[in-house]
């Protein structure tokens, strides 16, 4: 369908269509544009051949060859969605399209497509593929923004936001050492993508060198299924703060060291896990507290472990209470050494602030919901995502849409492709509001 | 020193000589003979070689090139001993002397020389290379014992008693396909020793045709040291019972997974230790309990763990005493799983029933002990031995030296030279007083 044709039937259907002065085909009084649904959750379904589990879900592991084959098919699509494409200095694939107005600075949206090992379909993908979509629809509907617009697809998000961050920050050397999961440092999993780790100021978003980023993510709570809403305006981004935390005791022999003379850094471990436990829970609040992986040294039945390596993560809104909660953990790691001798240290792992979004994107976000006669509502997100790190250099937003159960970071993690659309749709209508704007 | 040489240094040492009728030189009144304790202690330290930590202690676990390459060595020292080396059908290494009297069946004494990983350099290799030291010594004062006598290195005691078991016992289908630490299965295991898996009942041992066994073996407890005693007269090896456990939760973000809608496997799994610590250590008694190995799957600090696998190991000397605490470590885990909906299921892993040792024997080693001038006590062994398995076709006994700081199990294990000296002459000399019955 060509523009005209287009403008044509939203006055068949009934719109009020007010063609601005300029280039610009809608304002946020048009009825909404809206995605090819059946397209985008096909590419979907295509993408999740990549590194596909048996069980499920995909392991496309962020330096991995699952994630490495993936990007051709991507680039693909990004290219027949009219964008040019790119792989800039960290590793992220770029999709570039010139708007009308050369003195405006770009509008970005994308996602990530690697995932957590075992985990799922929808997590990245969904608003990997529907801003791919968003500029695929728009190219066919021979829409041209004002503003250049660009899809970002940013690498190793699930390792701490590694793309993103290095597109817009400077990296200390400790960063670029940091072994990924893959077992990559860093520096390593820039240049297995076709980045340019020794390099990556060439290709720097600097502060308020772009306009807006936007993203579109699935919940990955239950918070929307559970109250029967279609699209969550994201408020923030919590804050984090994940540690590695080493227990020492006394290795010694399973059968023969009686209960009393014992040193078992993996009781500590276990005492400190219902520890963490209790401290979260005991304030009300949105906060969350996680141990998520445990190691005990030797590992083996008949001995007792002298040493427990163990992970904690802490998220909230506000940065000072997750400090508080710490702090409060951090008290009870020690009463809980004294208890059997064992001592624990705690060695920072990764962080993030908290990242509240625009004020004036929610409402855009919000308006562009209503309008597609969808319900919404304002709400936090638990987890982190690449909008973080655009945070430090321009305004953003986040679209969710509900995760059903909320399950995610599993197989079982699951989004009807009926809420996919509607998320590309509110997408795509955003950031033409944005696009009316300077 | 020839035998009559001896004889005649006992009369001039004033000790009373009563020379039974027969071919034994020795009574219980005779001065104690005694073993070379310099060469014993040699011999051990070039034994740690072979597997040897960075760290100290030695990784020499079953069916691996470690565990191998030491046996050509130990063979040798046995054939200086003036044994008659073989390997058994089940892979276990025998030195034999004949005796004065055909007609009696065998004493047998040893230990075994794996070890756990990162292990010590004394669990085994003390009584292993004391047992072979009692036999040279033997032989270079021109002792010839009435029974038969045999020097037994079991392999793989740590995996459970694995040698010992196949050389007493008709194994199960799944005995043979245990993987043991190795990743070997034990068939495999057996094969790659030297041994003939197919054909174990060509050297079993069976019931009634050994006249007894003697194991020297450090203590791996605090006991001896602390009370300042020299021997340890082992009344009994506690029985045991293993389990593998597997809690299944529901894998999920940890950010954005509200605390009250998780199954966190390893909470459940935190809790669970801490219980099995609480119901082990609620009623008096050397009972004990120990978890020892924990995995949590997919084990990443930003995802709640939906499955944990962990380990359980209790001891008692009185069987129905283990069965009772399990009883109520199982209740506790359904009261734990009922809290945030997770499942616990406990799959046997291995077993042992108690193993008194013969009162006879008992009163042997501390006389023994009494007239080389040791201190001693009576005492039950918490570390299962292969003295268990013997126990099951001939009377047994077991010696204990002290070990520093009650540590086993571990690089930092240690026993002192006298204390070794000290433990393989009791051996030679309960093995002199058991060879004048019958």
């Amino acid at each position: 369908m060509k523009r005209r044709e287009f403008a044509a039937s939203l006055v068949a259907a009934g719109a009020t269509v007010a063609l601005p002065p300029g280039a610009r085909a809608f304002t946020s009084r048009a009825a909404p544009l809206r995605v090819n649904g059946a397209r985008l959750n096909a590419h979907l379904a295509a993408l999740a051949e990549f590194g596909k589990n048996p069980q499920g879900g995909v392991s496309r592991v962020a330096y991995t060859d699952a994630d490495k084959e993936s990007r051709p098919y991507i680039m693909q699509l990004m290219r027949e969605a009219k964008l040019d494409v790119s792989v800039d200095a960290a590793g992220n694939m770029i999709g570039r399209r010139a708007g009308t107005d050369a003195s405006l600075r770009p509008i970005l949206f994308g996602s990530h497509t690697d995932s957590v090992p075992e985990g799922g379909m929808y997590d990245g993908d969904v608003g990997s593929m529907g801003a791919i979509e968003v500029a695929q629809s728009l190219a066919e509907q021979n829409v041209t923004t004002r503003h250049p617009i660009a899809v970002t697809i940013w690498q190793n998000e699930e390792g701490g936001d590694r793309g993103s961050h290095a597109a817009t920050a400077v990296l200390t050397p400790s960063e670029f050492t940091t072994v990924s999961r893959s077992g990559k440092t860093i520096r390593e999993g820039i240049a297995f993508l076709g980045g340019d780790p020794d390099h990556l100021e060439r290709t720097r978003l600097t502060k308020g060198s772009v306009a807006a980023y936007l993203e579109l993510h699935i919940e990955q709570g239950g918070t929307l299924e559970k109250e029967k809403l279609d699209i969550g305006v994201v408020e923030g981004i919590v804050g984090l703060r994940q540690w590695i935390i080493t227990i020492e005791g006394f290795q010694n022999h399973a059968g023969t060291t009686a209960m009393g003379e014992r040193h078992d850094a993996l009781l500590s471990a276990a005492r400190f896990i219902e520890a963490v436990n209790r401290v979260v829970t005991s304030e009300p609040g949105r906060q969350v507290g996680t141990v998520g992986r445990v190691t005990a040294l030797p590992g083996t039945v008949n001995v007792i472990a002298g040493k427990v390596e163990c992970t904690l993560d802490l998220r909230d809104l506000d940065a000072k209470k997750i400090d508080a909660l710490f702090a409060k953990i951090e008290a009870e790691s020690k009463k809980i050494g004294a208890m059997n001798g064992t001592t624990f240290t705690f060695a920072p792992y990764a962080s993030n602030v908290p990242a509240p979004t625009a004020p004036a994107i929610r409402a855009m976000v919000a308006a562009a919901a209503t309008e597609l006669g969808l319900t919404h509502k304002t709400m936090p997100s638990g987890a982190g995502h690449d909008a973080q790190e655009l945070a430090q250099i321009c305004p953003v937003g986040m679209i969710f849409i509900p995760s059903i159960g909320g399950i995610s970071h599993a197989p079982k993690e699951y989004s009807r492709p009926a809420d996919i659309t509607n998320g590309a749709n509110v997408l795509l209508n955003t950031l033409l509001k944005l696009d009316a704007g300077p």
